[in-house]
């Protein structure tokens, strides 16, 4: 079963419903997913609990604002790389705030490799200087060097 | 005319021969190439002389050891996308060095798009946290901050 | 009461005790102190309980290996400023790795404002290209990507 | 001869003159200078004639903006620090620009060595996360990826 640009949008889609049965129908239990960078939510998530709660992590530190644009979806028989603008602003801080530690838009690739219509590897990579603005915007300071509490510390 | 796999083997391979009238089988004159990072080479590169221009100091500054192993290609109607590991030393090291300074070993995905069966722009990206090590590589200057003469500097 | 060579030496040998009520001699309890970068402990710790909860950390990402050797110490009335180089490996890697994600080996500049013959503020500075070395040594990847416990994460 | 605060202010003041005669009555022939970070003016620069020309590349590239603002200076026997708030807008860009790749705004601290009442060694160190930025301003990219000519390739 080779995969298509229809199935990696129903498996994004699955994944925004949030519904672990959804999710499991395109998304392996054992996949790994790597972000690029070296902030805090940087590195490899091992299995796709790890996964969701890397998800769960961005939208929470982005006050959910965190979304991607599709530009275009490449095939081959193994793998998938789908092109997307990402934008998102800091939880906490102004949906027009343009800071690179505070706002996020960067034009993005994830090459999805898959396995029996399941993904079972995922790799972000980030195009221009994008990958520095990305470990700003995760970085757990601002502009000026003052730490903001990010969920897992609040909690 | 949709790009495929084996046509974007041909258009490096007609880059490597550095041969023009080959290159211009396959790159549009006008095509222009992102760079990806904020060290000296990084940016947008306009038109395929620049391009070129580019390539020639990677070949300089890596004393032609630059090298791109494919990993697989994905395609569709106006894109392609290849997954290469990048492998190069610095000038004057030896081939053996580890150190990002001197030694780069990143997994790389270029996303070409294509018209009329030539490429019209280009653009990398770097899985992991490699776009450090690239921004350290291509710095001119080594772990202890000495200033390494490039080819640019040089002449 | 300026502050001297031998009070700043005073100041990190009573840190070094781990005895708050030695500590409370030189730091100021409403002191604040700034670690350069954008890794996970960057930023501004506000309070002697905040900076002696990053200096915790520290010493347990590095399995206590992290010291500071002092080079030279600067006064005037009001600030000092002491010069070290900074030595540490990542918790549970050999002493004498050299990758920036598990050794750090860095020249540092600590910048104390002193009030009552206490520290009332901190910030240190890399020279160098020490500051991007610093931000990969506290990343929560290493080289490849795979993302290690932190105490916090552990516990 | 040990150096003092007005010292220092002389030296900084001989530099502005842009007097080689003023200049050497501070700067030593054989000084040498280490820039912080990976940008294409970074590390160390081995003579005052290599010194005056970074100097030089900073009036070029900020179009004369770059200025620096004492904040307090600190001595000993040997050494000198002085911390300023260094300023400045990349050429060609509005003066009230804000983004690190056009506008720099950073904290620092110069740490000079003597010999003789003149400078022998200088090392700029960054506090926060002002290192980031400043490879950023200093990179030949801006925001969106475009090289920007420096007076170097201009010329």
């Amino acid at each position: 079963m080779k995969p298509t640009a229809a199935l990696v949008a129903q498996a994004y889609a699955a994944l925004a419903t949030g519904r672990r049965e959804e999710i499991d129908r395109y998304w392996s239990a054992d996949m790994r997913w790597l972000v690029p960078g070296h902030h805090p939510l940087a590195g490899w998530y091992l299995g796709l609990d790890a996964f969701l709660g890397f998800m769960g992590q961005v939208a929470a530190q982005s006050g959910s604002s965190f979304r991607m644009e599709n530009v275009t979806t490449l095939v081959n028989d193994e793998y998938t790389a789908d092109v997307t603008r990402n934008l998102g602003t800091k939880a906490g801080h102004a949906s027009d705030a343009r800071e690179p530690y505070t706002a996020l838009d960067i034009d993005v690739i994830h090459l999805l490799r898959w396995r029996d219509g399941k993904v079972i590897e995922g790799r972000g990579a980030i195009f221009g200087d994008g990958t520095a603005r990305f470990d700003q915007f995760w970085a757990p300071v601002n502009r000026e060097g003052h730490r903001e509490l990010t969920p897992r510390e609040a909690s």
